[in-house]
């Protein structure tokens, strides 16, 4: 055994995060738009550069996404210091509210199995498909970039584990349609690094030149293995939350998001730059846990990081 | 990117729990002889055939292991089983007690870092050192076994960064010395994968005849990671403690094992076997935790796994 075998990392990771969107839509208290935009540029502040503030979905079934145009109207200024907001769109309609919001990025999202799928949009996934195919006509007349990303795209609490060419036939569909990222969401956190390996890999054959991001949750305490799994095959384009806030309203078990603070602790101990700023970022877990109205779920929340003195070594 | 570069993890790991040691060392209530064999037991009789069962050390300054001799007595019936059963030692009075217990395993117990040596022994680690080697003349007389382990293996709240090279030379005095296996700890559950890859693999390559068991806690949500980390390196025999109990009384900022519980989940997933029935580790989790008069923090005590017959795929 030598230092041969040991895996290589990336060198920089980017990480989206969706405090504001999966963070907050399943949470009981509506968080009223205007805490939302000050969250957003507090996270802006603290490096990170990516953001999902929303998701043009049916208000009255989400009412917490029911404020994504005042979110993205309030956020966009920060485009100007190059952040990239992004909102989720799941039909014509939601990508005519994206373009009429004057979103730049937008992701489509579908779920890859028919259990999900039925559970989640009370639809098969070709029906499902076409109602996204609508939204891409919409969004390109537009010019506004899409990326394609698949619930359970490793295991679905219905259907078991996701049948992988199943999978590269629904991101096949919208790659050729146009889409520029690939994203791989473990909706309800079930997925462990071997699975999460063996799928990602072979999305990784099959569409070389799209970038894909990986959107894992931490329900069984896995999220951090999936995380190292997927640096070791590359990926450098990870969702997270803030304080491991989250979850599905429609996966049963489903617990919260990887934290976007600890998702950052991890990376930043292997030596992987984000761009974040590590004490503005643990500056908006009071905020954000006083606008949910509860404690935060990320390691980090509860258990202060060691000091970054004694991290680079006593005499 | 090929299934090749996918990593090959073993197809067995072998579980040392130590429930009843690091498990409930911390422990304000001390739990009554009787519950801990009992609980021994229990864990046994779910497949775990290596159990920590406690420490000869002082029982003033550690009185929850106070009666550890009764507890190897309550549970040396089941050697006859093949369970293995194990104690910690630091000093000759420690071996001396293990003799006369009729112990046959034993793990010798030493700082990699001389801030935490001090801070956990009050000594330096050359002083430890001397005492662990005096250990050993009294367990060879008695042809009692013994492992090596070292605390804060790869990083020491105090000192940061553990010395490879000082970790090899505490490791090579006592692999010298008979000891057979070789155990690395997290002691504090700040360390990351690629420092967990580094490190086992440095001592994998100088100990090539000797077993290396790994340490893990939880602190920062990477304790899986860190398994993951490890299996790639081909490491098979992991300590954990039900539910994630645990912790190291002299380390600051310390939070509790690896769960038994989520460290078999995560096995099994990833298809390695560990002979552990997950239905009776599962029945252990209640009267473990009204003997610790608390809840558990492993993911599996608060999130139910997904049932079985989902997880082999429905129809």
């Amino acid at each position: 055994m030598t230092n041969a075998a040991l895996p290589t990392l990336p060198a920089a990771v980017e990480i989206l995060d969706t405090t504001l969107r999966d963070g907050l839509q399943i949470e009981k208290t509506i968080v009223p738009t205007g805490s939302k935009i000050r969250l957003g540029r507090a996270l802006a502040a603290a490096g990170l550069k990516h953001l999902e503030v929303g998701a043009f979905v049916n208000p009255k079934k989400v009412p917490q996404m029911a404020d994504t145009a005042e979110v993205l109207a309030g956020l966009q200024p920060l485009e100007a210091e190059g952040v990239e907001l992004y909102t989720l769109v799941f039909n014509r309609k939601g990508a005519q509210r994206a373009a009429d919001a004057g979103a730049r990025n937008v992701k489509l999202v579908i779920s890859a199995s028919e259990g999900h799928s039925k559970a989640n949009s009370d639809s098969s996934i070709a029906q499902a498909s076409e109602r996204l195919l609508e939204a891409v006509d919409e969004l390109r007349s537009h010019g506004i970039r899409y990326d394609i990303a698949t619930a359970v795209s490793f295991y679905c609490p219905f259907d078991g584990v996701t049948d992988v060419d199943s999978l590269i036939e629904i991101l096949r569909t919208f790659t050729t349609a146009g889409a520029r990222g690939i994203g791989l969401a473990d909706t309800v956190g079930n997925s462990n690094p071997g699975l999460v390996s063996r799928t990602t890999a072979a999305v990784l054959a099959e569409f070389p030149e799209h970038p894909v991001n990986l959107h894992l949750h931490d329900t069984y305490n896995f999220g951090m293995a999936n995380v190292f799994a997927a640096l070791i095959l590359g990926i450098t384009s990870f969702d997270a939350a803030m304080g491991g806030l989250g979850g599905c309203p429609f996966a049963p078990g489903a617990a919260g998001n990887i934290g976007t603070d600890d998702l950052v602790h991890l990376l930043h101990k292997e030596g992987i730059e984000t761009g974040v700023d590590v004490e503005q970022l643990a500056a908006v877990r009071d905020p954000l846990s006083e606008a949910v109205g509860h404690g935060l779920t990320s390691s980090l929340s509860s258990i202060p990081a060691v000091p970054s003195a004694v991290v680079r070594g006593a005499a």
